[in-house]
């Protein structure tokens, strides 16, 4: 199955972009009559049939519409310190997408390598992850934030802050598999290579964040939030099996 | 803490080598009487004090020897299919190096991308990876098998394989962290892009391999080898917590 992306795609008739026009009939040597998939990443997955294969305006119909396509049973919210090294925060977001999440929020925090976080590459990434995994519904790559605004955010879940610090709480550090349950929404917080500030983990604390841990391995941050991704995926699945 | 690797260290007197010793004085400017960490990948773990900051001959001395520093409590081999991109095989060592790996095998196959496997590159990013994490056990990273080779193998413990095609056996297609228990060791196959074809899935089975799934996401290889790794971590920490 060849699924494209398109946000604006209007049913019935639609010509596809430049590059993905050139795809399509070069690359792939759709001819006219030949059906492929697209998807405006919220969920809406269209069977279409090339009408006009036209290597720089390539027409599309769609012949089939399946609403809500493979949902995410669950809500995972990821908010992430982004790494120096932009490679591997989008690493994680191919990942991310790969596997199971709703939104990443690149996180502003005490001890962040990167202030300032340009979506475009990011947002490339998530397209051609949803292409290569066909997802009808595309992670949402929100702009970067500073940790107080999502800790004060509003959230309809479960919040958890993950820290390498001691656990400040009466509860303790929670292990997030075992803390999480089938269904719920969760919002994980995952810090950068210097961890969360000890006031930004009291900060949390007060607006009612869960502190968890991920195991006692040393993770870099991508990985740390790859994991905490899998993690959702396993208690949301292993109950069904 | 400052890790060193060294497989040939011998206490108590080392000298580390010319990239290592340069890191060490001119990098890190560490002195003479400064103490670092040193490892020989099998579970030892060495705190040494420098007795000469040499930038090309830096010698150190153990002062302190911890045997079976942080021992993975659970065996897990992975077999993966080399992708066609070797960054992301050398992703896949550097993440599962942090999760916790016992042994990685690459894998050929009748669907392979890549059939020729140089292990330098790879060595080094799981060197890099385990002075990263603070790991004394360093996974084992073996030479190119086929298949064949790794079904008919004996291993002490569960062996599976993860297939995208309908479950062959009676008991059908499970999924990983509802059949792995706590403390089994595991020997786990992840196929190619192609997938394993139906003789070597059939091959596997009549070798006593057990069908499994890592859930209805469809993963690339290198995803889906370290989503086991993951899983098979989840396993063995959540009944402690």
């Amino acid at each position: 199955m060849q699924l494209f992306y398109d946000p604006d795609f209007v049913p019935p008739l639609h010509t596809l972009g430049e590059e993905e026009s050139r795809h399509c009939v070069r690359v792939l040597r759709l001819t006219e009559g030949a059906s492929l998939h697209l998807t405006d990443g919220r969920g809406t997955l269209y069977r279409c049939r090339i009408v006009s294969a036209d290597p720089r305006r390539c027409t599309v119909e769609a012949v089939e519409t399946v609403h809500d396509f493979e949902p995410l049973p669950y809500r995972l919210v990821m908010g992430v310190a982004p790494t120096k090294n932009a490679d591997r925060f989008e690493w994680f977001l191919e990942k991310a997408t790969e596997v199971g999440v709703t939104a990443i929020v690149p996180l502003e925090t005490d001890h962040s390598e990167r202030r300032v976080f340009r979506p475009q590459r990011g947002e490339k990434v998530i397209t051609a992850a949803i292409k290569q995994s066909l997802k009808a519904f595309r992670p949402e790559l929100r702009s970067l934030a500073p940790l107080r605004e999502v800790l004060e955010a509003p959230f309809e879940g479960r919040r958890f802050i993950a820290h390498c610090d001691q656990a400040r709480s009466q509860a303790g550090k929670r292990y997030l598999p075992a803390a999480l349950h089938p269904g719920e929404a969760a919002l994980v917080l995952i810090g950068p290579e210097g961890d969360f500030s000890p006031r930004e983990i009291d900060a949390a604390i007060a607006c009612g964040f869960e502190e968890i841990t991920l195991g006692t391995q040393r993770l870099r941050t991508e990985t740390a939030a790859l994991t905490a991704v899998v993690m959702a995926s396993v208690v949301n699945t292993i109950h069904n099996s």
